[in-house]
């Protein structure tokens, strides 16, 4: 699952003008962009203001975008020929107040309102609803380069041992039964203790978290015990929000004393899969992609 | 609920003995002191060095005891013909190198080790079991100072409205789902947003996160909205580890910019009710105790 774009395979939809990305923060939408235009399928980025960054968007075609600017995107979209889209990279869920909606945002207020109540999953499905009715289609991001996901076993580090795979079965369970009330995607367990459970802080600050008390003798295990359990929701849209780990969580996991840490294969991007390698064995710790329980199984690609 | 000792009614236990009070730490060992010798029963204090307060134990008969020193604890309780005791105030969950056992504990090490596996219950429970087992009666701190848990209705403060009623729903739910996990009691809903979970760090550190993440811009919400629900987990012995909210958790919920604080009613502890109606109303948030959904139901007390 971490091999070159060779493996990628052909997506349904290359023949059908070139793709849409809206980037949002950090580096994985020119990764995406890079993968997408090696098989050969053109793309243009909608870099979104006070997200994108401009370095990760400047080698490619690209348009600078508002938040709310949803006539002026639709209108692009068209003079570009463009019908599929992806939405990739960190969006922090803007304030109302903050949005400045031109007219095609306005028309639909009612319903960027009535999304805008109740958890990120509720934000992101009626937004893709919106997008379809508009005659766009919303891919996910494995979808148009499949290997950007966790395969199973071994991304990286040494192999977890017993009480790691007892604390990943209890984060796994614990995610899962959180799953309706729309709360993060990640949780630490460690030796079947509950440290942190992700919500709007997000998994880097939650991390942090986890040093910092053990820093304060708030958490007095000894290191290299505990680990990092990440998965999507169970009936997650999966063309948003797909949970993502990268270099900087293997970092923020040996930071904070962990074991290592373990994804729901097939349900998670891995940013920069050899780099996480690399520094997952560096730093002693393990990072493993496990089959989803019953439940949590993953579409297929 | 909120009455003075008047109210309180006599325990069954108050013939049998003084109570020994078990102090971790915080104001409300000398509280329960307080109350309980105003019911006309004698009281012996074991503080447990390095969480107790010397100042709140002070005032009372008291012994200084390292915690792990079980047999000597045994011992005092013989002498002061203490058969019952509770516990009571903080405790952080200590690491097993941390503590130095003593003969009465090494013998019981097996049950020890095996109470440390796990999650905070299920440390308490094997702890609960084992005084048992030695012929003392552990109880409950709703048992022996009933006065000191929420009633319904509001405790401090203006009244909740809709939103922040469908928030407690939301919260107490969540709370109920992660109950078989051994998480922590509280989390905050925002706008049927989750924003924390409680997990290792305690309320009072959740709360500051809150604050810190709406002083770096990840909390959007406006001010006065969102609410932190409390509640004990399902099926929790309320011998120990009772959820307790103070003036601090109302500081706590000001200074993150939340509407208020929601509590089972009859399931968490309300340290100095007065000044926590004091300071809800001085900061206009409010203090509300809640029944308790279906399946929370607390125990008579």
């Amino acid at each position: 699952m971490t091999a070159g774009p060779a493996a990628a395979g052909k997506p349904a939809a290359a023949d059908a003008g070139p793709l849409a990305i809206i980037c949002g923060g950090g580096m994985l939408p020119g990764t995406i962009a890079a993968k997408v235009e090696a098989q050969g399928r053109s793309v243009v980025l909608f870099a979104i203001r006070g997200w994108a960054d401009p370095a990760v968007v400047a080698p490619f075609r690209h348009h600078w975008l508002s938040l709310a600017r949803y006539g002026a995107f639709l209108r692009l979209m068209k003079q570009e020929g463009c019908r599929d889209l992806v939405f990739i990279g960190t969006l922090l869920r803007p304030s109302l107040r903050q949005l400045r909606p031109d007219w095609g945002a306005v028309r639909r207020l009612p319903r960027v309102v009535r999304a805008f109540r109740g958890g990120d999953d509720h934000l992101l499905t009626s937004f893709g609803r919106m997008l379809e009715d508009d005659g766009c289609r919303l891919l996910g991001a494995h979808q148009v380069a499949p290997d950007i996901l966790a395969g199973e076993g071994l991304l990286g580090g040494r192999s977890p041992n017993a009480r790691d795979e007892a604390d990943i079965a209890l984060g796994l369970a614990l995610l899962a039964a959180q799953s309706p009330f729309d709360v993060g995607q990640a949780v630490v367990v460690a030796n079947r203790y509950v440290l942190a459970v992700e919500a709007a802080e997000g998994t880097d600050r939650m991390l942090a978290r986890i040093a910092e008390l053990r820093d304060a003798g708030r958490i007095k295990l000894p290191r290299g015990v505990g680990v990092l359990v990440k998965a999507p929701k169970v009936g997650q849209d999966r063309r948003f929000d797909m949970p993502t780990v990268g270099p900087n969580t293997i970092d923020g996991v040996a930071r904070a004393g962990l074991a290592g840490l373990a994804v729901a294969a097939g349900g998670v991007i891995v940013a920069e899969p050899q780099e996480v390698a690399r520094r997952a064995a560096a730093a002693g710790v393990f990072a493993v992609g496990l089959a989803a329980p019953t439940g949590q199984a993953p579409e297929a690609p």
